[in-house]
């Protein structure tokens, strides 16, 4: 007598994606109690069970879920917020300042929803997930029916769900204490990478992960500089060093490794760690192309991944296994490297092992977790077919399939999404409210993009310091260094400090027409030594007011500065960053002696402008100042001092930087 | 009062894709007699323009339709038919037999049918495309309605339409006279690349491309072995020999360009010609990525292409926009590299600029085409959407939008597709009529692949030339040299020719269970002097038929060869055409002689195995026989002769090649 199960699925294209690729049309499958209770030819499965529920899936491929092995499923809030830029202004000018304001643990639900709706919709039934309050992500996969390995994200920093990396990582303790042994959920440890941890977090890492035996994911070797700093610091590449932190003796998962070399990739293999290969993210932040099929080549476990949609930007595992396939072709040299059935398989089961549920998901196989798809593939772009070569379906798929074929998905015996509609969530819903999120980013944004100084506040480091000086400038002759020295060596001046620079400045000059505009230096000085030996080097950024605040006679003018900062970042980043309409470049050699006239310090500069190749020389005088009185004073010394250099040209109003010369 | 139209568009977001790259939100686009009439905000349309048909697209895109600006439409029909392979195994063991069996006036519709379908389904309104009989191609996108430039092929060979170059050129002539002037159509001429065209033949294409002021597309430097082989032949680079050859001073449309070097790009700038990019298919088939950044950086005018549907597998410009933005990327290290409003702006305007209809089509301004999509934004792939970047919408198109987001499609004012219902092609048609043709060339390359000599035929150069031998083996000593000289010194014996090879013959085993089972060798012969000096080399691939036919007394074989042709392909090519189960290495060297004993003719070889690293010695005597009777006195001749070679350890069955040793 046939046995009784809840549902088969018949008439289909079935693909086992079990380990002899055995494929069944017309096959079926037959699902019970969440998992798979048998799959066969058709009509074999039609003779020995029965079904509450049986779909005909005629024309139809019936395939394992797809997995989608590493993404920030929240970060769907902000896609498309800030693109094609650099990895460094991305990141700092707009990812984290958004992530501190806006990353709660209702939007961090709210993201979720909205990832899990797109990822249903285009045959995704698990993913692995790294990123802050992972316990709102595992609330909102949990509900949403969909299965997720949930990697509570750790930092050596403060993160918006934890103040220090003990309460990360208490945090994400209770978290796996909470959530193990969950049907759909696996909670996990995510150190986020080696270089934005501590050996000391990381080992910590890898001993909760241990303790628990719950799966480690960490982002290694995204990047070649990634490569650099760890060999600067640690002497070895990444991941020796993690494996001298103890994170290879975990469940690990490590995503993007784009830039390994032999004797990584071997070590990965001996500790039975996975891999998720992110093509899309990897070429749009152009981190590089991971070499996937030497991997493969000697067995290591590969997964594919989306990477968070903000840098990707979305979640379609069908874009992506069609550009790992692409791409392996095309960066090896050879059109059969990551062929079709293989690359369906990192899509599918490989992708299962490499996140290390090999053994549940990933194939429909009896007994495992019954997750999966069915692709309609009567489209026109999946028209016509061949049968000679049995491997044509999987090439099919890969190659000209697109995430809107898919019909229904199902994530243990449950279905989840029936004739492209969603069951477990609402569209509409998830979309009005993360329409109200986005406009609340776009105001915080134009907000502080409104203005230079909002721009440099929200990258951080800045120091407030307000700073008015009076100043007066003079050009001099090609005997200016004698001159100046010789008008120093007046009794009523006694120098107290000496100093010489070469001084790199980059003006970023924003609005030529409005005359109030601000303007942003970014200064690199050289001091240099007698000799002329550089002995040491820094570089700062500062906010300019307007040239001038007020003049006195004498050309004497109040000048203000408003806002610095040590420039820990490189020009390169603040061009891309601030946007400026325009950069003057002005390269000069500073000589600087500090001296006390008249009971009052001043500063003597001597400069030789260099670039634009100038080659003249001014002097300057000039004596911070704090309040309108202090300033008239001054500004009397000023003009007295500078005659005492003799025969001055005085410019009217060169301005500080000699940017408009 | 307000002027009367036939459609207005309004409440869209209306990507104009002009110069200034203007955007009105909420747009309006108003269309009359097949062209727009007016582009602006939608108020301004509203108050100027009345239609007898207005379409509200609230939360929609209306763009230019994309162009596809290089593919071969037909191909449709062998979409998915072999994949994952070497450029010339997809070429010669798949592509051409199948074309030269399938390629006919109807298939060539039909597959134009079925392209033209996918095309308008993914938003495309105008594409480029070369094959044979285009004048179908012509017939079946101008009945559909979309925009086409149709390049009839040309070159050296017969093709499927014509058997000569000359008859190419005269139906391209007669095909330019018949379409040109065709509101839809652009008839071009299609020389398909410069090494299988003559100088003659591209020489003639742009004079006839020239006369007609006509477009002339054609394929360069796709691969790097093509660029080798221009330098060997011409002494130039491809561009150069173009040049050279006449192609600069028509309106040239190169496609793909993966391997062109710096003044070949400035070389077609200064021609004013357009280039092709074809991502996908480059990628696929390992060709290479094109340096597109550096085109576009000086100015050339570059498309994107999807290529043939046989190299991709589809015809989805979503698709291979966005796989050029991130090409763009990763190819250069740079991720502010070719930013996703260029990219939008090569799919369509600067697409339509490549393939020379810019002043009609590609943008949506005022007295253009009528050509447009719209695009329904408002899936949860798009969603959410910020506003502070007012190019954030490209980015939406082309990181995160997908083909089936297209919802409209209008050319010359004529809508082709109305809320994903296509008007002016009937789908379940052309998928049954596709499907049709499918079986039929299923059919074909199952019975051709059923057994090894029908897939050496398909490929071609074969030539049928059955022959017997009788023949003995033995195995020989160390002194097998001087031994076999001393045989040869017996007065009935008389020497008419000797010779000295070096062989390395790799045996194709297909399937070892059964006995009877065919095999393929590829023998490369190295005839070597007297000095030891290699004088002459030639590789050939001969059938050979079961071990052995007939055993006569003496351990005399019959044996049978059946099929052999020059080997013109690589040893790397035979091995994965016929995709052997295993392949056996036997070198040896080999001293030959041919005598005559008994008024008959022998051949006496002496072979020392050098691989498997045998280091042993053979004698063989054999003799080409071509009846029963002839073959029973050989045998009895052969063991005779082998007797007078002394002491000989006579093997029972070594068959010919050593393999089995």
């Amino acid at each position: 007598m046939p046995r009784s199960v809840d549902v088969i699925l018949t008439n289909a294209n079935v693909l086992t994606m079990n380990a002899a690729f055995d494929r069944f049309a017309p096959g079926a499958v037959a699902v019970e109690g969440g998992r798979i209770a048998a799959v066969g030819p058709a009509e074999q499965i039609g003779r020995e069970y029965t079904a509450a529920e049986t779909v005909d899936c005629s024309g139809q491929v019936v395939t394992p879920g797809l997995v989608n092995a590493h993404t920030h499923a929240p970060m769907t809030l902000v896609r498309g917020l800030a693109d094609d830029l650099r990895l460094d202004v991305w990141l700092l000018g707009y990812m984290m300042p958004v992530e501190r304001e806006f990353v709660r643990p209702e939007s961090v639900r709210l993201g979720t929803r909205l990832a899990c709706a797109e990822m249903i919709r285009s045959g995704v039934t698990c993913f692995l997930d790294m990123y802050y309050f992972e316990e709102s992500v595992a609330t909102a996969a949990a509900d949403a029916g969909m299965r997720a390995v949930c990697a509570e994200t750790i930092l050596k920093y403060p993160t918006p769900d934890a103040n220090s990396s003990e309460h990360s990582l208490h945090r994400c303790r209770e978290f796996i204490e909470h959530w193990q042994g969950h049907p759909l959920i696996t909670p996990a440890v995510g150190p986020h990478a080696h270089y934005t941890c501590t050996p000391e977090v990381l080992q910590a890492c890898s001993r909760l992960a241990c303790d628990f035996d719950v799966p480690l994911a960490t982002h290694v070797s995204e990047t070649a500089s990634e490569v650099e700093t760890s060999l600067l610091e640690h002497g070895m590449r990444v991941v020796p060093w993690l494996r001298q932190n103890g994170l290879l003796e975990s469940k690990l998962i490590a995503a993007h490794c784009v830039h390994l070399v032999g004797n990584e990739i071997r070590l990965l293999l001996e500790a039975g760690a996975g891999v998720t290969h992110c093509p899309t993210s990897n070429l749009k932040l152009a981190s590089g192309i991971a070499p996937v099929t030497r991997m493969l080549q000697i067995g290591l476990r590969v997964g594919i991944g989306t990477d968070g949609p903000a840098s990707n930007n979305d979640l379609d595992m069908f874009d992506e296994t069609r550009l790992a396939a692409l791409l392996a072709k095309g960066s090896t040299g050879d059109p059969t490297a990551l062929p079709a059935r293989q690359a369906y398989a990192l899509a599918t089961i490989e992708g299962a092992r490499a996140i290390h549920l090999g053994d549940e998901i990933g194939s429909l196989e009896p007994g495992k977790r019954a997750d999966l798809a069915v692709v309609d593939v009567s489209g026109l772009h999946s028209t016509p077919k061949f049968e000679r070569d049995p491997d044509a379906i999987y090439a099919q798929l890969v190659y000209a399939a697109k995430s809107s074929d898919v019909i229904h998905v199902m994530v243990e015996g449950r279905w989840l999404m029936r004739d492209r509609v969603l069951l477990t969530l609402d569209e509409a819903e998830i979309n009005a409210e993360s329409s109200q999120i986005a406009t609340r980013i776009d105001a915080f944004l134009v907000e502080r993009e409104q203005s230079v100084l909002s721009k440099l506040l929200i990258i951080g480091g800045v120091k407030q310091e307000e700073s008015y000086e009076v100043q007066v400038k003079g050009r001099l002759g090609p005997g200016a260094l004698r001159q100046v020295e010789a008008g120093l060596a007046n009794p009523a001046i006694s120098i107290t400090k000496q100093s010489h620079y070469r001084q790199y400045d980059s003006y970023f000059l924003f609005d030529q027409a409005e005359p109030s505009a601000e303007q942003l230096r970014f200064r690199e000085d050289e001091v240099v030594d007698e000799s002329g030996e550089v002995v040491d080097a820094r570089s700062r950024l500062t906010l300019i007011g307007p040239s001038s605040e007020r003049e006195f006679p004498g050309a004497v003018m109040l000048s203000r500065s408003r806002y610095y900062s040590p420039a820990d970042k490189s020009l390169r980043f603040y061009q891309e960053y601030f946007q400026p309409a325009s950069v003057r470049q002005v390269d000069k050699e500073r000589r600087r002696w500090r001296i006390r006239y008249k009971n009052t310090y001043f500063a003597v500069n001597l400069d030789r402008l260099t670039r634009p190749p100038e080659d003249c020389y001014f002097i300057e005088i000039k004596s911070r100042t704090w309040s309108e009185r202090d300033a008239e004073r001054k500004a009397g010394l000023v003009v007295e001092l500078m005659e005492l250099f003799g025969e001055v040209e005085a410019v009217e109003t060169i301005p500080d930087g000699y940017v408009d010369l």
